[in-house]
């Protein structure tokens, strides 16, 4: 099943795709949660009652994908949980070894942006560079989760640029404030059920392309810290929640590490491509002054 | 103005102090939000309908003190953002000159825990230390704020026990993950106004008691950030939106870096006391295996 967010009358819906169309939820099963959260935190009888809504709808209820305004996939995730140098060939191009831990960090959700939507450059920096990552979508509570249970966490899986502002990563010793500039981390544009991919998303594909140029191109079987062990180590401290999402890390090829740098600009147009998943795609504009 | 939260029926419900007395506001102004960020996204004409209401209450919405369960302060703020080696001592007891920009990182709300709820020291770590901070409690939406109108963002101001797995924070180059263990950041036990403090909190005494035994002494004068500049660094890059946090930073005394090394365990009752805001206590407790 493949789940999207989208903008109508102002208010965030959650949209079913079928083939090529997109169903809006909120018409063809209306009992079910609009918010993306409180839909995962309803469970596989809720996403199954969605499926089947699905089947069974009619024309009236589609939308135009051309039309769409996507949201961030999930507006309001309770963590948004970032890992670091998760590709060793990434690591490399940083100058440091492959971590024995994963480097973990957090975004705030005022810095997500949707499918189709502008990622800003903002006034303050011309440092903006990109990141392609797959996302695995914390499904239910978990703590302490074994290895083999690890990834029944995990409800889908969708796609994140996280845009990153390397002057102000570099500011102190801690990542966060260049990872947080409002409207830089694009989020999209579908949720994948798991049950759609190869488990724990592997062996897929991952790229991505500035201008029609592949800036980077790996595949997520070169992971330090696979999905699953992600979830392990992160519940052996803390809760997932339903909705959590965990952006898992880029491969080598970023813009800053390249000689000469290459960093995002004012019509450009970036594109982070996982086989099976999807595509997130995105314009980059200035923030106004 | 000061407020608390505390659970009634299994619920979180707002707290309104007066004198000696805790007044339940869903009794006496239940025409107001129930969920703090909604109260402050309400703004100052809610707040100051809370503080009316309780001047007129009668003695049936009184909550006894002494019994009341506390939650965290906000339980799902939006943003939790922690600011490190805010104070130049501090940061010399760790080994590294002042910083030039603020260290930035974020907890999750699953790391919260209320006043009087016993911090949990996890299973896989006994490096659990305290930090006594300034939590600066934002009311509006800002971006791009000057400093002359930077404190106008605060509401109010709380205390936090900033509760650190040492080992964790230094798995990797990032903080983060030793920051977010499951009920490790005490926060409360009261909101109080930024009226009944002086401007920006400033020039107010804070102190960490083990056991009785002062182990932090410091004063707010002492920040290298101080918080409208805190509002300014952080607003030049990212929306501050009602019911997020900044967490000012812990001053020097801090236990992993005494001779010898000092851990909270369990039985252990940690109390951080700030001048005029109040006094967060806390028992320790071993998490269940």
């Amino acid at each position: 099943m493949r789940l999207v967010s989208f903008i109508k009358n102002g208010e965030s819906r959650i949209g079913l795709r079928r083939e090529d169309d997109i169903l809006d939820l909120s018409i063809i099963a209306p009992e079910l949660p609009t918010d993306f959260v409180a839909l995962l935190e309803a469970g596989p009888d809720a996403m199954a009652a969605a499926a089947a809504a699905g089947e069974k709808a009619g024309d009236d209820a589609i939308v135009s994908p051309e039309g769409l305004t996507y949201a961030p996939l999930i507006g309001r995730p309770p963590k948004i949980i970032c890992i670091g140098r998760n590709y060793a060939a990434h690591a490399r191009e940083g100058g440091v070894e492959p971590p024995e831990y994963p480097e973990i960090f957090y975004r705030g959700a005022t810095s997500l942006v949707g499918h189709n939507q502008p990622i800003l450059r903002p006034l303050c920096s011309d440092k903006l560079d990109y990141e392609a990552e797959l996302v695995a979508i914390v499904g239910k509570r978990a703590r302490h989760v074994s290895k083999e249970d690890a990834l029944s966490v995990v409800a889908g899986y969708s796609i994140f640029n996280e845009g990153t502002l390397r002057d102000y990563q570099r500011k102190s010793s801690q990542w966060t404030i260049g990872k947080n500039f409002d409207d830089t981390g694009a989020f999209g544009p579908e949720f994948v059920s798991a049950d759609e991919l190869p488990l724990g998303a592997h062996g897929l594909s991952i790229q991505t392309r500035l201008n029609g140029k592949v800036m980077q191109d790996a595949n997520t079987r070169d992971f330090i810290f696979p999905v699953d062990d992600l979830i392990v180590k992160l519940t052996e401290c803390m809760t997932l929640e339903p909705g959590d999402i965990i952006i898992t890390g880029t491969p080598a090829g970023v813009g800053y590490a390249r000689n000469p740098p290459v960093f995002m600009k004012a019509g450009d147009v970036c594109e982070v491509e996982i086989e099976g998943v999807g595509t997130l795609r995105n314009p980059i504009e200035n923030e106004k002054a």
